[in-house]
Formats: structure tokens, C-alpha cells, sequence
């Protein structure tokens, strides 16, 4: 890397960071320059205004995501190993890239959900994908003969969502011992709801 | 009421509307006086600090959410119509009580899980009241033989929390039109794997 994209790099960490604490809104290039000793016109270099900032912050999140998470999900076999793999690595995600704050997309989709614009925009398409990874991946299950055929991707996608957000919710903000073993019983259950009778 | 509480009525309920959309650390006592076209003395007359505008405001929506969805469920006979009623309740929330920017109590847990202080306190007392009152729903309908014997109330109350917190997100920031439907499918599968056997 060259010194400018090791800026950039540095800057993006930083955001990362004080995106998982204080919201998207707490990304500002002023707080920035402050906190990475760097003037505020050298910010600008890199990022043209607070909205670019943002929008980079969020797919960077995305980027690791997908290495940290559905990467490794698709290097295992298709059917029901690989929707649990996603399951996992969704688990495991916290400790892979640290989020001292939380989950950046659980606390952006609160925070821009009446807020639109580019990254409103950008963190549904982001959601939407990964709802997307989970119901194909459901489908090729299905295909395979291991769930049955009857069972709905995006309802299963839609109620896996569903136990990350209560794991997310019960483990950050109740302190719940129990947090991710219940979920994993959660998704034990859905996936055997969903299995074909032999 | 005397013109004092009629005041503080006031306060309160602007107070719901700007925390639904800013998030609780929108709700300032500056803000507050300057929407309500009041003196900031005549606000802190009312409420001593910021953080009692905040616990003030937090317990003045959980009273709501009491009035609108708890009461009218425990007047429903115990069981699986109980549980279902408090469900259906919460669906119904935000026709009862507009939260135009969405559920606050989702809002501040995304927000407060990482502030310790009272406000956080008070919110996971709320929390886990909520979460009480479903998993003690859900065990007298096993003790009157409605759900199994075997069905684990905590669990239960958690998997309706992830229902839940999916359709506030389905709803609010993917603007899916299918959240509450899917949100009732996964219900009444999660109630009839509750279910007895006959």
C-alpha cells in the first residue's frame, strides 16, 4: 500500500469504530481529523464530504462481512451445512472483527430508517443481499432434497434474521449468559422444521 | 389536570415523538423548550436534568405500552389466546400509539447498550418485565396442558422478541409489505411447535 491508501485505510478503522459506538451520525470528518491527529483539509483528500465518509464506513463493514462470514460459508458443501456455516459465522462474527459497540448494521438500520438518502439506500441493498445469501443458500437446500420443498427462503431468511437481532439484543443489552445458546437452539429448531422426513 | 401536569403532559408527549426519531440522546432539555416555545427554566421546573427527561420519557412509553397491549391481553382467558393476544398486541402497537419514528424502546436498546447509567438500567428493567410477562403467559398455558409440559418459557418469550425485532425491521427500514405476514407464519409456527399433542 502506498501512503495515501494507508490513510485512507487508517481512516476507515477509525470510522469502523466510531460507527459501532456512536451510530453513523457520530462519523463526522471533524471527530475524525481529531482523533487520527490529521487536519481536516487532509480528510477531505480522502473523503469528499461526511455522506462519502459514511457510505464507505458501511461497505467497508460489508467487505469484512463477507470475508469474515459468507466467504467461508460457501467453501462448505451446499444444503443445510452451509446455511448453518452462515448461521455460525454470523455467531462468531463479533470476535473475527471486533465491534466494541455493536453490530454497525443493527445500529444503522435504526438510525436511518427515517432517514433517507444514499445511505439509507445503501444499507438496505446491504441487508437485502444478505437476506438474499440466506434464502438461496435455504433453496439450494430445498433442491437437494434435504428441506423440504414446501419451505419458503425469504420466511426462513426472514426468521433467522430474527434470532441474530434478539441474540444481538440480548447479548449487548440485557448481558444475557444465555444469549447464544439460545439462539443456537432457536436456529437448531427452525432447521428441523425445516428438514425433509426420511 | 392543573396546568402544572398539563405541561409536563405536553412536555412528555414531545418528548415520545423526538426520542422515536432522534433517538433518547435527541431529547434535550434546549430542544424540548425550543419546540414547546417554553423557557428552559420553566422545562426545569418540570424535569431537573437531561437524564430525568430521559427516565421520564422511557417510563411514560413503557406505561403506554402497558395500557395498550398488557391490559387488554390479560383480560383475554390464560393459554395460547393470552400469549397470541400479546402478540397481536404488539403488531398493533404502533397503530394504538403512532411512533412515527419507529418503536423507541428498539431505538434506545441500540443506543443505550453500551452507556451505563440509570437510563440504561431502567430500559433493561423494562426489557426484561416484557420478556417476564410473555414467558409467564406462555407457562400457564403449559400448566393448563395448552403447550407442553417441556416447552421453555424463556425460550419461547425469546424467540417472540427476534419475531419481533424482525418485523420492526422488515417494516421500518427494508419496507418490506410481506413483515407482518411473515411475522404472524413464524408466530403460528413457533405456537404449534408449543403446542400439545392431542
Amino acid at each position: 500500500m502506498g501512503k495515501g491508501a494507508q490513510t485512507r485505510e487508517a481512516i476507515l478503522v477509525r470510522s469502523l469504530s466510531l460507527a459501532s459506538h456512536l451510530g453513523l451520525e457520530g462519523v463526522t470528518i471533524g471527530r475524525l481529523a481529531e482523533e487520527l491527529d490529521l487536519s481536516k483539509s487532509g480528510l477531505f483528500a480522502h473523503f469528499r464530504s461526511k455522506e462519502e465518509l459514511q457510505l464507505q464506513t458501511l461497505q467497508r463493514a460489508a467487505d469484512e462481512f463477507v470475508e469474515a462470514v459468507v466467504k467461508p460459508a460457501l467453501a462448505v458443501p451446499r444444503g443445510e451445512r452451509r446455511v448453518r456455516a452462515l448461521f455460525e459465522g454470523w455467531l462468531r462474527w463479533p470476535e473475527v472483527v471486533p465491534q466494541p459497540g455493536g453490530c454497525i448494521f443493527v445500529a444503522a438500520a435504526v438510525e436511518l430508517d427515517d432517514r433517507p438518502g444514499p445511505a439509507r439506500e445503501l444499507l438496505v441493498r446491504l441487508q437485502r443481499d444478505w437476506l438474499d445469501v440466506i434464502a438461496t443458500t435455504v433453496r439450494a437446500a430445498c433442491s437437494m432434497g434435504e428441506f423440504r420443498r414446501d419451505v419458503d427462503p425469504e420466511q426462513f431468511a426472514y426468521e433467522v434474521y430474527g434470532i441474530m437481532l434478539v441474540c444481538h439484543h440480548a447479548t449487548r443489552l440485557l448481558r444475557d449468559p444465555k444469549a447464544t445458546e439460545r439462539a443456537e437452539k432457536a436456529f437448531t429448531r427452525l432447521v428441523g422444521a425445516a428438514r425433509a422426513r426420511r
